[in-house]
């Protein structure tokens, strides 16, 4: 049973017959599949010119190893995995300077070729990162999401006792402050949303409303007059982007973490004054996908407050509509599941 | 006699009694003066809320010292010296973190204190750059602009063998160019103006028209389609910004240079798809100015080439008609010089 993005906003499911792992693969039982922003930029048509409908999407999962094509060594079937979700050429300048992250080819399993909101899912075994057999396999599927967002503080280079504020309190934004505050920052996160502002009240974390908040006083406060070591921009909105360069200290650091499909209006006239840094940020490395799997496992991140509902394979089309309704943190698809059985 | 901005686009010369130097500053007897854009901005009004009129602006120059107030030691009369001319507070949070030269509440003198075109100066000691005696002082004005270079490419981390873009062929691109060639880069400079390209073609460096090419092809293929390893922009325009990212490799460096009185549109999406990298880079560092001055020295930079022309201190308005023409490259006053001598 996979579901299925059917083009014209619609989510269909569809019965299929399972192919055997191909040479080199892996059969995953698909446990849970994570759904998020990008999916749904794919059901809005915004990226119909990449996807091929009917498209198996979801990139963010966990399962178990179910079988093992013919070639692949060194996992076993019961093995509790997830999934890395990124293809790189290996031959671009960009991979060969190391980067394959951000490959020039770089393609995305779940959108450029088939995704994990399937019961059984053939993966090249290259792509697999191992799960510790305690870590239970609804939290695991918050791996992706927690990689990007170890990712994005690695790349701030955030050292212990900076101060860093997030721009914006969806997942991502959330899960950054989260592992912001795990390697020692004092972090506040910004958000227009009374909703969101609570639920990352809810875990822990300081949380200010833009519209009633003079950021700039509030940051240079903080901050002794100084400015944040660290602005992350998860936001997407433009005008958080010309006023980031408000927040930020001499030579301190802009991380775009966010999709802007426009240019930006950026007061590069502040960059210049205080030579500040401005770094793009895009998915992770291998090193932060394991790492954000033990972040989890030793429950730094934690996975029930993230995870909003959890809805069977059957019921995707509503668990899409709880997610593009703004109410959810984080919406998973208990892809094993029937819609009697849940 | 001093030079000074009167207001209303004028300049004036003014007869003034030399004060002596009070404790701790150095007298020196002004050799050369070298206007730059920003002194044709305070001629425009522009800074006029900055300055107080009249004015003796001026802070890329050379001299000697002439005398020595109380308390100064480690300088001699006779010795030639260049002037620094920033003054930090100390206290800041950025000078506390170890970069004076992005000071919260820097000054700058010439600007916010009176600068170098008068033939008797009283400067602080502790500003002056020792000069080497062999280092003739017409060339030694240049060592201000060739520290913006000096700084902006190690901001830049360029490492030999890099290529890197600088878009605008003025004095500043033309001497970052200069300094990026010497450490090892290839350079290619970008200048709509074809005087300007002919000058800066005279220094042996390749030079592109952006009307007449197509950039981003040009780089793909000079870099073997990774794109280039830095871009400086020098040129302030919105066009060369939004451009300027598509010319970056994956991880590559923009760095903003000019200014940019408005808020610019900025490619972020490019910015977050290929993980660049934005540095603001503003004035030097005393460490920059020292590598400046032995550049100059050691013929690395050919000063002559820069230098356009040369006028007498009671020249100065014409001085800076011909900079303002667009016809100069570096214009300097030689401040000892009467317009009867010159």
């Amino acid at each position: 049973m996979t579901a299925n993005y059917l083009g014209n906003r619609e989510i269909g499911i569809r019965e299929t017959e399972p192919e055997p792992p191909g040479p080199g693969q892996v059969r995953i039982a698909v446990a849970y599949t994570g759904i998020c922003g990008t999916d749904l930029h794919v059901l809005h048509g915004a990226m119909d010119a990449r996807v091929r409908v009917p498209a198996v999407i979801g990139h963010e999962m966990s399962g178990v190893v179910a079988d093992l094509g013919e070639g692949v060594t060194g996992w076993r079937v019961g093995d509790h995995v997830t999934v890395m979700p990124l293809e790189w050429d290996g031959t671009c300048p960009a991979c060969l300077a190391g980067d394959e992250h951000v490959c020039q080819n770089l393609t995305f399993i779940g959108l450029d070729s088939p995704g994990a909101l399937q019961r059984l899912w053939n993966v090249r075994a290259d792509h697999l990162v191992a799960l510790p057999p305690e870590l239970r396999l609804d939290h695991a599927a918050l791996a992706e999401p927690v990689a990007v967002a170890v990712h994005d503080v690695r790349r701030a280079e955030l050292a212990p006792g900076d101060r860093a504020v997030v721009l914006g309190g969806g997942p991502i934004g959330a899960l950054i402050a989260l592992v912001a505050r795990h390697v020692g920052a004092e972090v506040v996160v910004v958000e227009p949303d009374a909703g969101r502002r609570a639920t990352v009240a809810g875990l822990g974390l300081a949380v200010l409303d833009p519209g009633s908040t003079d950021l700039v006083a509030r940051v240079t406060e903080w901050t002794g007059g100084a400015g944040a070591d660290v602005v992350f921009e998860v936001s997407g909105a433009a005008a958080a982007v010309l006023g980031a360069t408000e927040l930020v200290k001499v030579r301190g650091t802009l991380v775009v973490v966010a999709i802007h499909p426009e240019p930006r209006p950026v007061d590069l006239q502040r960059v210049f004054w205080r030579e500040l840094r401005i770094l793009g940020a895009r998915v992770y490395r291998r090193a932060d996908f394991e790492h954000a799997v033990e972040l989890l496992a030793s429950g730094v991140i934690p996975a029930d407050r993230i995870i909003s509902r959890v809805e069977p394979l059957t019921e995707t089309a509503r668990a899409f509509a709880t997610l593009e309704a703004g109410q959810a943190m984080k919406v998973l698809i208990d892809v094993a599941a029937t819609g009697a059985e849940a």
